[in-house]
């Protein structure tokens, strides 16, 4: 080991020498205790407590917490503007197309991509505790929107809004904690197969093939089935699109001059602003060239490429969202079967759960990733999510949430304040008013290739080594998500991570660590055994630890010592158990002897009319261990 | 308080005085640490480990194990015999009785409860481990059959043969542990709940009324449906027999003569000994008499009582379970429908799973009442209930295991040895053979007095103070479990109890204590602050550290120094977010140092490429504190 051992045993042994007051070990434990409050007073406090807690909801400081833009409107400044246009226009560059090309992921229209990315922008701004959320559709929700809704609209609008009122009341109650329950592990690997069947999901359009299906296995099992219908343009164009996207995606950390930025010229700067602009609009600057070409093609009659085809101008009507769906009959045949409300939510399954929780996880992504240490209101978070997402229901749009990847072109776009989405909404309002006649002609295979190129860095490969090095063990709930998000619909996937992980804790809560030494006493050198549990004695270890204790005090037939310097809790069941720990040794008679045992936890343990031995002073200790 | 802090951190104080290799405090934990070894070592090491389990499952001392019988029989001298001899009748006296009044529980007639009674007698003299433990029907395994088989005999023998597989299965893969998460307080609520189940499934004997259900809901209300038929002589027969059952009891702690042993003359020890017998014969003693009034009555035409009827003579037919349920039809009418083996199956639910965890809890509490601190083997009882159940099912006994009522009445006659169980088998086979005549006079509301007059005492009201006192909280699942398993079958309730006490343990696992104190280095008086967290950083709760520890860095804008004595373990998600933590550190220009860290747990720190500070020694901390 590299580490100074030594060092560790001298400032132990040296602390004595401090004075009182500076540092005095691992006591400040014990002497920082708060006083235990008699039940009556803790019953008597109940109503003061519910009368602060009713106040503290209308007080000034829950509004300017629950409305953010109290806190920073009155001081926007002329610069914030700047910032904010600059970060919002490019931000909405980058959605535009996005949105097209989430939409065939989640199995819809390209049109309904772009009615779920203005609305949710104006609701951030008043809601929003972050200042990056770019509120709109993103990969995982589409492919959790697919898996949800099947590609039928009416399902996926009900499902915005249904999730939608899931996470106000999830923000409302505060149940942000359970991302906490989603460990580093889980995350990677929910991610990197979420990229992994996002990717696979649009191998068919650049193919150029219709193929179906909701997870990895039948995404393929569909492509391999239809690879014979592969047609030649497509597959071309979004070969190529995807190698153009990636070298442009290098411009953005392309940087010439000198390396410290105040040395560089003007003429450099200005040069480097432009290199990062026209990598972060690549998706825009591909879309637009690319739609040229397949209006050129188009109108001379060559069907080389398959496009996206026509899309309705103008804004979306706004009203309720379907709570079922008409049967359409085509005379006599039926086109689409009707559904009741009833049967839409059960085809959503146990996704109108995962999908909050998912979407908060993206969304505290971006907050985490620039929040400069700062603390971020999850439930806040939540709450402006559901009310985007619920707004965004009444313009058929379908679930949404902060994008990592705008996130980030907000932030480096200079973004100051949540106000940007107000440019990024008024930019996807004008494409729907103004632009759609030209969104016919978009080769889908171009979308296709901008998915894939976004995607195929979101596999984190380069997780595996650090996690490795760190905790092997953590490998295992990281690839059992992997597997199984690959292999069942991700919901199953990431529940099924999440309980691995669960077991891992209540595993750990089971069987503590146990150090044994075999000691002796100073002078007289009676030996004695001193037992060290590393960490708190509740129900699921007690027994495992008593079995330990007794074999251990039988086979040495020594007074046994239990130091419980690292025992910081206790239940119960723990107290009945180490009652009849106390018996079986008096049985034996033999001493059995705490030592260091938190007062809290002493209360505990005597709670059962435990009659057991602590010591805090290790002379009184020996003395003990001497007697005979 | 009442506890000497002054000692406590006198004793901390004073360590320094101790001279080396006694007792070094807290730091022996990272001395006795094992050295890390090399993956490939690691990798290597699985060869050889493989073929020493391989080795040690063919090994005598495995055998020993697996056989306990090998262990005692060589032994077995004839004071054990007459021991044995002794335990194994007055158990039976206790067993057939039980046997009998048990069937009702279940739902079945009062020869199922015979059946089941002497084959897992004989299986556990060759597996048991433990020397008081009575196979047989007991009052909770009866319940539980009922609601999984809803009285049908079929599908009751089926579940015995499939449990007893279950719990084979679970013995050989050590799932004995399972029995960990079941906590004191949710054993409690459940076994009190179990109580007042079987109590009011005993109430319509009583009364002599037709009532059914199987929750104590459906229960009560079938009662209140059928009052109006309440007959007289029953009711007041149950009642009487009640008194009298609870009087008996009072006999076997009953004692006459000077208080201790040894100064009792001949006479009163025999008269103790008497008094002990009848109390403990109660059962026995009370359906002789019954039985006889019965008769009495039966002959001269008076039906004052319900008797329990005819039970066919002769020892039960060795055939298989029944795997599937064959159509009886009267003619025309259909008397029971058939059933397929799937449909039988899925009848039992979840009940599969629940009974051998149940049974072996029940086992346990045999074991661990009177093994006198040494270690029992789970795995080992687990694969003997299980095969005796196999057997038993073999003769159309239905779920049993030990039962703690006879495993203390085996242990008060003293029994030496399993072979008690022989003469207890035995002796239920006699009274198939030839006392079934008799059993036919038996009033039904005696046979339900005998098990009112047991259950009453299994309702733990006595468990509510201490637990109250001990620790408030544990009230929670213990009550939950309680209501849960009186509204709902027991198998979901005591689910619902597991599930609140694991989500006790994730929450103590996501939400650590963490003490903060402003302190001042020695001499130049430079302020820091000191952050010491009181258990593991593992996932659920890193983001919480960081949070705080930002925050309270943000608020003081001193040096912080993280206190970590007391974190034993981390993973690699608790890693990533120490690294962000570092960051945000760096960001602010602020010193952060980690204190007292675990060489392993750095090691799992900078697997993710974290350079952190961490400083065993007093006197370096506070040097890096005050340099500037």
């Amino acid at each position: 080991m590299a580490y100074d051992n030594n060092g560790m045993s001298d400032s132990m042994l040296n602390i004595g020498s401090e004075p009182r007051g500076a540092y005095t070990g691992s006591n400040h434990f014990i002497l920082n205790e708060d006083e235990k409050k008699s039940t009556r007073d803790q019953l008597r406090s109940v109503g003061p407590w519910c009368r602060q807690k009713a106040k503290n909801i209308f007080r000034k400081k829950t509004l300017y917490k629950k409305l953010p833009i109290i806190n920073w409107l009155p001081k926007y400044s002329a610069d914030d503007a700047v910032g904010d246009l600059v970060a919002g226009i490019t931000v909405g560059l980058t959605v535009i197309p996005q949105a097209l090309a989430y939409a065939g992921i989640a199995g819809l229209p390209a049109a309904y991509g772009l009615y779920g990315s203005f609305m949710g922008c104006f609701v951030y701004i008043f809601l929003g505790s972050h200042k990056d959320v770019p509120l709109g559709p993103t990969a995982i929700a589409s492919l959790l929107t697919l898996q949800a809704s099947s590609g039928v609209w009416q399902r996926a609008v009900l499902l915005n809004f249904l999730t939608g009122l899931i996470e106000i009341l999830m923000g409302i109650f505060g149940l942000g904690f359970l991302l906490d329950f989603v460990s580093g592990p889980v995350n990677c690997g929910f991610t990197s197969a979420v990229a992994l069947v996002i990717l696979s999901s649009q191998v068919k359009d650049v193919l150029g093939i219709a193929a179906s299906g909701n997870t990895f296995v039948q995404m393929w099992t569909s492509i391999f089935e239809h690879i014979g219908d592969t047609r030649v343009g497509d597959t071309v164009l979004g070969a190529i699109c995807i190698v153009i996207l990636l070298l442009m995606r290098m411009l953005t950390s392309l940087k010439i001059g000198p390396r410290n930025h105040e040395d560089k010229t003007t003429m450099q700067k200005a040069i480097n602003k432009t290199l990062w602009l026209i990598g972060t609009s690549r998706n825009a600057i591909l879309v637009v060239i690319c739609g040229g070409i397949g209006a050129a093609l188009h109108y001379s009659d060559n069907n080389w490429f398959k496009l996206i085809g026509y899309i309705p101008p103008g804004l979306p009507a706004f009203q309720p969202p379907p709570f079922e769906i008409d049967e359409v009959t085509n005379g006599t045949e039926i086109i689409q079967k009707g559904e009741t409300f009833s049967e839409m939510v059960s085809n959503m399954g146990s996704g109108l759960f995962v999908i909050p929780l998912i979407a908060l996880l993206e969304n505290m992504a971006i907050c985490k990733a620039f929040a400069d240490g700062k603390a971020i209101d999850a439930s806040q978070e939540l709450i402006a999510i559901g009310t985007a997402n619920v707004v965004n229901s009444f313009v058929q749009g379908y679930p949404g949430n902060g994008a990592l990847s705008r996130g980030a072109v907000n932030n480096s776009s200079g973004a100051r304040t949540p106000m940007g989405s107000l440019y990024t909404g008024v930019l996807v309002i004008l494409a729907l008013l103004f632009f759609t006649p030209y969104f016919y002609y978009i080769p889908r295979s171009a979308l296709a290739a901008i998915i894939i190129a976004a995607v195929i860095f979101m596999v984190e490969v380069r997780v595996i080594k650090p996690m490795w090095r760190s905790k092997k063990s953590d490998l295992l709930p990281g690839l059992a998500t992997f597997i199984a998000c690959l292999a069942l619909p991700l919901e199953y996937g990431i529940l099924i991570g999440i309980g691995i992980n669960v077991i891992f804790i209540l595993y750990h809560s089971a069987r503590p660590k146990i150090t044994i030494e075999l000691c002796a006493t100073t002078g007289v050198s009676n030996k004695y055994l001193m037992i060290t549990p590393d960490r708190c004695l509740i129900f699921p270890s007690t027994e495992y630890v008593r079995h330990l204790v007794n074999k251990q005090g039988i086979k040495n037939q020594t007074p046994v010592v239990l130091d419980c310097s690292h025992i910081y809790g206790a239940d119960y069941t723990a107290a009945t158990v180490i009652e009849t720990l106390v018996k079986d040794f008096e049985d034996r008679n033999q001493k059995i002897l705490f030592y260091n045992l938190k007062p809290s936890v002493v209360h505990v343990f005597e709670g059962v009319d435990n009659k057991i031995r602590v010591y805090y002073n290790f002379e009184d200790l020996e003395r003990v261990i001497n007697e005979k």
